[in-house]
Formats: C-alpha cells, sequence, structure tokens
C-alpha cells in the first residue's frame, strides 16, 4: 500500500519548502532529491511567501531557530494555509529552551499543520504547554516502549484530535496517528541514532510525501516514516567493519534513493491501532 | 590546454571568499580544498572587506539570501572590484522570489562581475530583468539542446557583451560566453542534479580557476566547467549498486581531489562557436 | 592513560552546546556523535543561556560570526562561567579580520576559558593582541617544528599561564600547554588539513573530552587532540584509489565511532616538555 505513496512522489517531484536548521539541511535536500521530491531553502521574511507560493509543502523545523527566522516560519505558515498546501512542524528541541517552546506553541496557535512530527519529548512539550523539559505528562513514559505503547498511543491519537493534525512520534518505536487511527511501526536500526539530522531528514521527507498524496495525509506519513525505517535497515546491512555513523548516514541517503515501492512494502513492519 | 588553468590553480592555491549558502556551503568548501585552492567563508557586513582584502577572489552566491547577508554581498563585492579581483555571481532561485530577483539585479547594477554563472532560468531572468519565474524569454528555451545550441550561444553572447563578464549557462550542456566566444562543453552526467549543490560547488570552483589564471578568463571558467563535469563522469563510474545520490556526492569530490591535468584534457568535451 | 578519558566520554555521554560556524556544523554534530557524546546548536541570544544551562559544556567557535550570533557567544559564556561549565574557545580566522579578533580578545577579556585552541598564527594573534595577520611574534615561527618545538612550547605555556586556560596549539605537530606541562603531540596525517573543518571536529571533540572528565583538563585536551590524530592516521589507511577529501572526511568521523580506548593508547605519540 505504501508503494503507491513512494510512486507519487517520484512521479509527481513535489519541490518542498524547508525554513530549517543550518546543522542538517544539506542532508534533508540531499534526501528529498533521493526520494524524488526538489528541495528550496528559504527563510528570510522577504521572500518566505514567493517560496512556498511556487512549491507543494511547506517544512516547518525550529533547530537553530533565531530572531530573524521566526517571523518567517509564522509568515511562511500562514501563507501555505492561505493556499492549502501541506505544512509540517518539527519542533526540535521544545521544551530545551523558553524560546523554542514558545515559538513551537506560537506556530501551533496561528498555522494549520498537516503534521507534527517530533520525538516523544517534544510532542509531551507541546501537548503540555509546558516550558520545561522537566514537565512530562506522568501518564506517558519518556520513550515509547511495547508495554506502553496503548497509552503512548492514546496520547497522540489524543493531540491529534486537538490540533487537527496527523502525529507522529518517532523512536523506537513510531507512532502516526490521526484522531481515530494509528500506525506503530517498528521499522528501523539503534543505531540511526548516532548521526544528526535523521529525525530532520524524516520531516523534510515526511513534507513530501504527504505534498505528493493529498488526500491520504495519515497513509502518507505513515509511508514515509516507514521508508525512513526501512532505509535505515537497510543501510546498516550495508555496513563494513570500518564504517560507523558518517558513512552510515551517506548509506542511508543511497538506500533512499535506491528504495523501491517492492521493497518499502515488503520490508514494512507495523500494526495498526 | 584546460591543464594548464587546472596546474595554476595547484600551484597559486588561490584563497577564495565565498559568500554562500548554508544548505551547500561544505560541499563548496571540500570542492575547493579538493582542486588545491583555500576556502573561507564570511558574510558579515562588520568583517566581508577585511576577509575579500586578502583573498585572491570572491564567490557570490545568493541561496538563502537574508536582510543581514544581502548587505554584505554589496560590500564584498564593490571592495573586489576595488581591488581588481574576480568576482563570480550565481544568481541561484532569481525568478523564484521578488528578493532574489532584485538583489541579483541590483548586485549586477553596483558590482562588476568577471563571471556570472547560472542555470537557463536563472540567467534569462537576469537578461530580462523580470522578476517572474514565467518571464521567459520566447526565442530562448528553458533547456539548452543539441537543437537551439545556436540561439542560445547567441543569448549568452548578448548577456555577456551587455555584462562584460563571463556567462556560464549550466545545465545538461554547458555554454560558457564572452561577446564573441563561447564554449560548449558536453561533459556531465544527469545524475548530477540528483545532488544538491553542484551549480555551487562549481561556482567556487570556477572563481578560484579565474583567480589562478588572471588574464585568461574565458579559459578558466571553461576548464573550470569541464572539470566538474568529467569528475561527474568519473564519480559515476565508481558507483556501485548500493550507491546513490550521496556517496556520488563524495565521489565527485574526491574525483576532483585526484583530476589531474592529463585527464581533464583527454575527458573534455567541447566545441567553440 | 588516554582510554581512561575516551570511556569517560562514553560513559557520560556528556551533551555539548556549540555555537560554531554554518560551514563545518553537521560534521561538528557527527563527530560529537562518534565519539559518545550529543550535540546541541543554538546560538540566538533568546535562547543560549537556556540550552547552555542544560549542558555539560560549551564549544565557542568564531568562524563565520555575525552581528547577531557574537552577543550569544558572550552571554553563553558568561552562563557556562557561573555554573562552572567548561568552555572551549576556536578562535577560528583570529587575525583575519578586524571583527574576528576584536570578538576574539572580547571574549577573552569577559569570559573564563577551560580550553583555548587554535592554530599557531590564531593562537599568536590573541597573544600579541594584534589584529594583522602580519604581526606575528618574532621569537615563535609561523609552524611549529621540531627545531622551533622548545620556543612554541614556552610560547604555549606562557600564553596558558596568562589566561588560566589549557592552551591547544595544533598543526603538524600539536602543543597541549598548562602553565608548566605540556604534552607534544606527533599523530596526525599532513592530508587531514585537505579537509575542512578539522579544526572545528577537534574543537567540539575536546570539549566533550573535557566536559567528561572534570578535574584532568589537561590530559583530557591531550587525549582528545591525540585521538583526533590517531582518527586521521586510520582513516589514511583505509583510503583507496579513488577516495580522495570527501571519503576521507567520512573515513575519520568513522574512525572516532570505532576508536577503542585500547587503540588511541596504542597509536598516541607524544612527549611531556
Amino acid at each position: 500500500m505504501f508503494e503507491e505513496m513512494l510512486k507519487n512522489v517520484r512521479q509527481r517531484s513535489p519541490l518542498i519548502h524547508n525554513i530549517t536548521n543550518y546543522v542538517t539541511v544539506n542532508d534533508c535536500a540531499n534526501i528529498l532529491l533521493a526520494c524524488g521530491a526538489s528541495p528550496i531553502m528559504a527563510d528570510d521574511i522577504g521572500e518566505v511567501e514567493d517560496i512556498t507560493a511556487i512549491c507543494a509543502g511547506l517544512n516547518i523545523n525550529i533547530g537553530t531557530l533565531n530572531s530573524r527566522t521566526i517571523p518567517g516560519m509564522f509568515a511562511a505558515g500562514k501563507k501555505a494555509n492561505e493556499l492549502t498546501h501541506p505544512v509540517l512542524l518539527d519542533p526540535v528541541g521544545a521544551g530545551a529552551s523558553a524560546l523554542r517552546t514558545r515559538t513551537a506553541l506560537g506556530l501551533l496557535d496561528e498555522v494549520k499543520f498537516t503534521v507534527i512530527r517530533g520525538n516523544i519529548s517534544e510532542i509531551k512539550t507541546l501537548a503540555t504547554g509546558s516550558g520545561s523539559t522537566k514537565g512530562v505528562d506522568a501518564d506517558v513514559a519518556d520513550s515509547v516502549t511495547r508495554e506502553n505503547l496503548p497509552q503512548a498511543v492514546a496520547f497522540a491519537k489524543s493531540f491529534a484530535e486537538k490540533t487537527g493534525a496527523v502525529v507522529a512520534i518517532t523512536g523506537a518505536i513510531d507512532i502516526v496517528a490521526s484522531a481515530d487511527k494509528a500506525y506503530c511501526i517498528f521499522n528501523g536500526h539503534p543505531m540511526m541514532s548516532s548521526i544528526t539530522g535523521t529525525g530532520c531528514q524524516l520531516s523534510a521527507l515526511t513534507t513530501a510525501y504527504v505534498a505528493a498524496s493529498p488526500g491520504s495525509e495519515l497513509e502518507a506519513v505513515a509511508a514515509a516514516v516507514c521508508a525512513m525505517g526501512v532505509c535505515g535497515e537497510i543501510a546498516h546491512e550495508r555496513l563494513g567493519d570500518a564504517d560507523g555513523n558518517s558513512s552510515y548516514r551517506n548509506y542511508i541517503i543511497d538506500a533512499m534513493y535506491n528504495l523501491t515501492g517492492y521493497a518499502l512494502d515488503r520490508r514494512a513492519k507495523y500494526e495498526i491501532l
């Protein structure tokens, strides 16, 4: 089923506007090219509306946010809403500083997001509105495990209902939820956390998948999350003795470049709750 | 003949000042080192004049331009002109936003460029002065082919005459033109467009080639364009089954590191019109 | 002996706050992950204090400094001092522009650094307070050789005494000095200078080593410098005929990922003066 989503990206080659951090921006551009989409990066208030207008989707990632780029995030988000383009929020480090928490919450208030993708701590920060990394909801543990999966899924669905967005909580187990349906995805490899930017890359990729399959947001996000995990697995199988995290980064992007819809469907491991 | 240009870069190791986007900046630095030059990146108005003064050439790339860096582009360009250093303009995305078009046209007005390098759409935007990606000159098609090559060459020569710069229009076929002579270059591989930043890298490389061979600007630009294309070919021959665009990016830079003048001359494919 | 330092990093996995340039920032993040630490990048005055407060060490690198990020460097440095977190200064390009020299000297005035790491020219600029790249102390030559090593060590010790910091002068021979003890390190490979960012990566790595071994600053810095050099050697041994500086960059980070304490101690080449 995810095969169709992958093919849509390759056939429609959506142009994705990224307002993203300068740490992983090159990898975000290359993963978009690898999957068949096209990237454009622009963050200045003086041009973000023009750029978003020629794109098919907008990816807002708040890592290395600053006083100059924050207004660009708001302006681009509102413009994309006007044009009914899909918009994704990656609240990198929400909870780690008051500025990040405040910015992410402000964006949630003023922009309608199609997808919100982050790790469990970031999503909890958004859900509880708390500006502290310690302000964690006691009912949802800090990592998603087989044991607490039902509670985590309930939390994701509830936050999806509240925001109207597809919520993707990624980690060892990934949850992709709308208000009433959730994919629990078991692909990926622990070594993915030894590379900077796999989360950022996934957000860029997800924006492309959603932009290419309008009307199938939940499935498109699940397909993108599976695709990233499957590429993490394929890349891990390729590692030689001397390889480490830098080669692994390259191999993941390479795997995305070579990923077929058949391989994606065959390797996807998920349950629907 | 291009062999001499390559040797000049390796022997003189010009220090190149880059004001460039944060997407591909690392690749620009590494391609400069690969070819034998040295990079320095600096974009703040408070230091760009000092930095340009100690360099041999200036590369201005407007990707991810912003309100803070634009004044630095103008100041550095003017300073480089004063010092008669070669200056290259890469009008990334001119036509995609009014800010980019306006900035590129403003730079053309106030700075004398030695080289202007972009894709056909960007160069057309500069030539027509139009702020729209749709404002395309009807006489020059949007991609350069064997069929429309004479018209594209005439367009490039005319823009070179108007600006006094060597004009490099790169794509499947590359055109490098002065007012009265043009190299049409047939090197490269289509897969180069699946990597972010091959254009940006070429602009950095070209600045180094021009800086190392003063008085031979046209030939230096042609040599740089050929070198990039040849490295794209060599890197493509090296690809294994599991490799994709990320490994390809590394292999292109590796190929530049290992490129000899002999291989460049032997593999260069061009016609002079 | 360095084995213990490496193990401390892997066991304690310090979170390192980096205010660094956009050229090599991705490599800095990946080398931190490779060594077992965790990176966070944040440069806006609106959040640097919050971010530093949750970290174990701060790495201030002035490459691509600008009017927006400079105040963030001062604020973060002062906050880290308050919290007695280790702070490293990498004065990239001090001497190349008045802005860089002035900023580096201002930081030295207002922030207490645990480590200062740069090349010989940068450190001389700081020591002489001169804003010119030509303002070189006549007693210390511009590259450290076997012949002038005693003078260079005396210079490093004297600057360490003056600043109260561990001073690391890196190049073909590396010197890591406190006021009364210096490690002269002979690891590394000349090809490391053909990659952008080995110095920046070393600064990030060093911050992690110092953060993980409080009370053993001198040895921790020496261990980090040795580790980087050893990885440069291991990566060089791995190069194939077609490999160049881009693959070399990946192999160095890979080598750090796979580096064992045993290999570090066995390959470390140093003298204590």
